[in-house]
């Protein structure tokens, strides 16, 4: 995944400040009223923006920052109401943060490394190559350290961070041609973003750094034989499977990608505790829920792709993934020399990280594994 | 896990409502104030008891409720303030249901097997042996029509329904002797609950039924032989790695036990919107808090459990899982027979299982079998 430019519009003097200020005065014009409201905030009543980057109705993502602002306009009773403004509708996606930053909208939802070059531990933040799944993320948000430290990169941005949303595991990505062997990225030209192309890169890819609409017809005119965007339900949307048939896993370059809510540090700050408390619920609740869409839809969109699109799912040769998963281990430890905070970041993960997979391996891994023993399970009753 | 009963005070005429009132007359009393404040709900606030099933401060669980009750309280700005009463302070663990049925309380927190003498759906509801992971479970809720469906079962009880919480993964018991073979379960006195205690049942186990603090003295007086409980961190609570130390996996018979936020379905019904709104978020942030902890403290507690206590972690025998995973289909078919509604909610789930299983075989059971190929991996930074 990568940050999905939809069109740019630059900031404009005045920003959403002036635009909603025009809007308001020509609205009561119309009206025929003279009166102008007193400012919300006087009558303790405070309207947000909420700025994403991915389009308003965007499947799990879009439909999460939507429920965001729904959660906290609703809870708080119309004390803190959220308006949602979606990637092109007043800011790109590319310029959020700079609005949030700004003060022109007061929160924004998109994902962490999209700002990792402002900030380059937020590329840490998002999803490494070989690291944690979205289970274990959230419990190192949340009880093992990974908000106070989140809290710290962002300040360097002037924000409050929120995790606000997880992708789960996505896709190894398309492949016009079936990798083999140790060295399958060698020469290859991929499209890729974050530390996975990194780490593509380092493996001898030529990689490509596109947005999420260039990516199919650059497939189709042979510009590049592959390509990583998201799950099946991303995918599918952008429409891959046309031009590639061969769909591989599992994606180690992004094995759970955070979405972020990022608030103006101010903004945050000047709120009253039980307004931070609406606010604080609404997340831990889109970020369950964003999840919980995702991995739905991805079930009905592999099975559309196999079926209706004749898509070969194939793993990842083993020689393959050992090879990049040395690589990923390099290219961590390359980006943490950019500054301290990216060090104490990934040595965070890292230690968290021992734990985890000693947990899973002995629960979620083995467990699944056992599923697909070969016994007669119970079946859903046949169809009338 | 089974409901733990901490104590067992019969619910009192009056019930909560006697008690409190008492209680508040004599705070005024004592105030020497003769005004006693009019009904809380005329002046728009609410005050409602969430009874638990658990201790009150019970890691993971209790903290859940706790979360349910300040998130509700905060979010709204005390216009609907929750109190939590843990198992034991006003009712027992099984008497929850029956309080918050007879209006003394307005909502519990447990988890819906605890229910499954009153409505037998609910079996399904809880965790299903060889069934869905949290994941699947929450996305199966949210985005595959479970919360309907969930809806419908505990309209029976009388009540609204919220997933509150999630164990993730348990484990697949303590026990003497390890396990070999297909045939291990028969004979073998082990204590258990829910559906896989009707499972081991049919694999020829003596399943004993005992409540939480039972469990330890029962495996010290060699009165069993072998136990299933939770997760490592819930079984290192109750020290039974005292009395056994092979620590079987995975734990087939309990893969993600759902917990239940049960609310009396008038005091729901009469809730306004903007309230029903902070229920509802509080819940979906619950869900994904507990889990979250229950996840942290596992990665912990399972350290503790193999260096401190010298416990044998032993993946159960394949040949074992086979024949308890065809027994599960059986027994499933077995409990769906008890009525049309059960069958319906055990269809669902099979129908949502394959998508799920599907799905998971190609990213998470992948994903985690690719990070433990032998490859070297980022280290954290020596510790100065």
């Amino acid at each position: 995944m990568g940050v999905k430019d939809q069109g740019s519009k630059k900031l404009l003097p005045g920003g959403r400040r002036g635009f909603l200020k025009a809007a308001a005065l020509g609205a009561a014009a119309a009206a025929g009223s003279a009166a102008f409201p007193a400012p919300a905030i006087a009558q303790g009543r405070r309207e947000w923006g909420l700025v994403t980057t991915w389009p308003k109705h965007f499947p799990g993502f879009g439909s999460g920052a939507e429920l965001l602002a729904d959660l906290i306009t609703k809870g708080s009773d119309g004390r803190l109401t959220v308006s949602v403004y979606g990637a092109g509708e007043l800011y790109s996606a590319r310029e959020a943060m700079d609005a949030v930053l700004a003060g022109e909208v007061e929160m924004g939802h998109g994902a962490p490394h999209f700002w990792g070059d402002k900030v380059p531990a937020t590329w840490f933040l998002a999803s490494m190559p070989f690291g944690l799944t979205s289970e274990e993320m959230n419990a190192w948000f949340h009880f093992g350290g990974g908000q106070a430290l989140a809290d710290e990169v962002y300040r360097q941005l002037g924000c409050k961070f929120f995790p606000a949303g997880n992708t789960g595991m996505q896709m190894g990505g398309w492949f016009k041609k079936e990798l083999k062997g140790a060295g399958g990225y060698k020469g290859l030209s991929i499209r890729a973003a974050g530390l996975g192309a990194a780490v593509m890169t380092a493996a001898g890819a030529k990689v490509a750094s596109l947005g999420a609409g260039e990516i199919a017809p650059a497939l189709a005119a042979g510009k590049i034989k592959a390509a990583t965007w998201s799950g099946p339900d991303g995918d599918l949307a952008l429409g891959l499977q046309e031009h590639a048939k061969i769909y591989h896993y599992p994606g180690w370059q992004e094995p759970a990608t955070c979405l972020d809510n990022f608030i103006n540090l101010k903004a945050w700050e000047q709120l009253p505790d039980d307004l931070k408390a609406v606010v604080r619920g609404a997340n831990a609740a889109v970020n369950q829920m964003v999840l919980s869409e995702v991995t739905a839809r991805n079930y009905a969109a592999l099975a559309t792709l196999k079926a209706e699109h004749k898509v070969v799912v194939k793993k990842f040769p083993d020689a393959l993934l050992n090879r990049v998963g040395k690589l990923s281990g390099e290219v961590l430890n390359e980006f943490a020399r950019r500054d301290k905070l990216s060090r104490k970041v990934l040595d965070a993960i890292l230690e968290f990280r021992k734990g985890a997979v000693g947990w899973s391996n002995i629960s979620d891994r083995a467990y699944q594994s056992a599923r697909n023993l070969p016994f007669a399970y119970a079946k859903p009753s046949p169809k009338k």
